[in-house]
């Protein structure tokens, strides 16, 4: 029986969460059910995009992906299962697939058309759920509905490169349980622009003009241990994800601060990367 | 074997939770336990009675659950096993089942009296737990206690209605995630009352002529997307659970504000509806 | 199968969680996992400390433990793997498991040396899920690390018990989800030290002459409830872990405050217990 996740900006207070896992395990039994994420702020579906592009590929091919923020069906919102890198997503069409889908192109994208039997509020839990179970049975995406070319887009998920190629244009996309700030400057895309050149990192009144690879790599462990600078170090990192991430070394978002009370930053503010004119190993 | 559900105020950093889910996987292997919300705020029965009356339906037939609220046994506060609608319920007795037991009459309720042998400040680690096992296994809830009529009810649970049958006097019983704000008013007490009548909703500040079935309803699709005004558009509607429900569209209680922030509403204040003297539709 | 479970700092909302799990499942099938916590303060290792002590003893024998606080490896935070009263627990040797270690005796220490051939800013994924599966298909510690003496201990997480023997200086070390306010004295090193005695527990500008076994012992049910005196009713108790606890009756941190915003507490700071000189019931 393939897994099924859960995602949604529902939180873990109210009813919601418990209500679609009891509509899973009424239609099916023996069944393996794991909470991505609960807390995506309302309605925001890059956030969402994010957390689910970092979770969905460490799961076993074949899970299913059920995505309950901003779900409610509107004439602009329709329902979409889609099958994509060998996994079952399960959402709106509302662009919440596009940071997975413009890297990794989608094999099969229906747009659910079993409402015409269902009138509801609650579509995770009268809609999503059902679809799930079909998978779960061994039905096809073509049952449920019919085959679209293409999902929704969210605009200005990627970071800008001007011209020149020596700037790159991102901004915050999500800030973590410990308050570090996560652009949409990927690994890939800095090394590829930046050919290995001198660059200055900057967000608001935040430079750096080195990356590290860790969080302790930023640390000089040989140094005895009240020499080293450990508390509060500032610190852009490629994190686990593969973004530029500027951070404060063992923050406590709660207590000392964090890089996003710190630095000042929240969601879509502007972090830049000028790079030197000149490579640093000219041939 | 049955799904056992978890309901508390234990939030989810302490380690009561899994203290409570090690005790079951220690008395029954192959088991399915689901989180129904663990952050009912502290001793809040009203809460916990609304958040269980809208997920237990949901589970199959036969599901037990279990509801940690204020559940310390005292000489007022004694402990239930009930079978209700086809379901059982591990609680103390201050209430907590009185919403769903104001509607569907429980079957049997006992009781429970195996404390002889225990003594405990954690009830339902230690006794909840102890009945959980024994339904699981077949046993009758007669062995771990002794029949009783009734349960205790929470007070002021239902709205009222004056003699002239033209005003619902009710209040806030729940804010959700969202920040909207449930009402203990429901569709089918508001259509009972009105026959279809006009109406105003009134709360502190704010009036609503208009309840909606829906959030999307309350938008207009056929206009162009920047003349809808969705942004913080106000609303009343009936929830998915069938409860009258003052709500802004797509609101954020962390950023823009919410429902609850922006009309200034709490826990049990007032939600008024008066109906017209004359029927719309008279015959 | 043995039951894993988890314990971290990673928060509900990030993509940490569900991608260890994912890769559980990925690694192992039919498997039981379970949320210890994920709401340990960023890098707080007693707090951690306090709540897989209190439980890990309630799993059946062989369960596995990964605990994700502070685990990125460096020189001097290597990664352990141990076997204690029956149970694994998976972490990095930063004191975590120090609380339970100077009660019980570990049978099995090893550092972890499988890193050779991985590399990674994620351990708890890359690292302890290996680990556990390791363990789960029954292969011995030996084989992913050696053999070492002994585990890190937190400093002074033990009270200090005067020479003349009549005080024990403790302090807080956790405050719970209601926000009482637990202290590393125990019920036992109390009763050790005590003997019988009349005492006075200072905290800041707060006294007790009495400790309590249960919340309710606090509160007379012979006298009727308005006279009680119940709400903010503050006292002294050991709680159900056999801690010191300096509560409020019936607390709720969000509304009327709590022990801890009303006692003016916080972690780290003192709580003292001053006996009588001569024992109440000497001899």
């Amino acid at each position: 029986m393939p897994i099924i996740t859960l995602t949604s900006d529902f939180g873990y207070k109210d009813h919601s969460v418990a209500a679609v896992k009891a509509a899973l395990y009424s239609e099916l039994s023996d069944l393996t059910i794991v909470d991505v994420s609960h807390e995506v702020s309302p309605f925001h579906i890059t956030e969402a995009a994010y957390i689910i592009k970092n979770a969905y590929h460490n799961f076993p091919k074949g899970s299913i992906h059920l995505i309950g923020v901003d779900a409610e069906l509107s004439p602009e919102n329709k329902h979409l299962a889609i099958f994509l890198d060998g996994h079952y997503f399960i959402c709106a069409n509302n662009g919440i697939l596009s940071l997975i889908a413009s890297e990794i192109k989608p094999e099969k994208i229906v747009e659910i058309n079993i409402h015409n039997s269902i009138e509801t509020n609650f579509p995770v839990l009268d809609v999503f759920v059902k679809v799930a179970a079909h998978i779960c049975r061994g039905g096809t995406l073509e049952v449920i509905g019919k085959l679209i070319p293409e999902i929704q887009q969210i605009k200005n998920l990627e970071p800008i490169v001007n011209d020149k190629q020596n700037q790159i244009l991102g901004h915050v996309i999500y800030i973590d349980n410990y308050g570090n700030i996560v652009s949409n400057i990927t690994k890939k895309r800095f090394t590829e622009i930046g050919k290995g050149r001198s660059f200055v990192i900057s967000a608001r009144n935040i430079n750096f003009n080195k990356v590290y690879n860790s969080y302790s790599e930023a640390i000089n462990f040989k140094l005895p241990k009240e020499k080293r600078e450990e508390e509060g170090k500032k610190l852009a990192l490629f994190n686990t994800s593969g973004y530029l991430e500027l951070a404060i070394y063992k923050s406590n978002p709660h207590t000392v601060g964090s890089a996003a009370s710190l630095f000042g930053l929240k969601l879509t503010n502007t972090i830049s990367i000028n790079f030197e004119n000149e490579t640093k190993y000219a041939g």
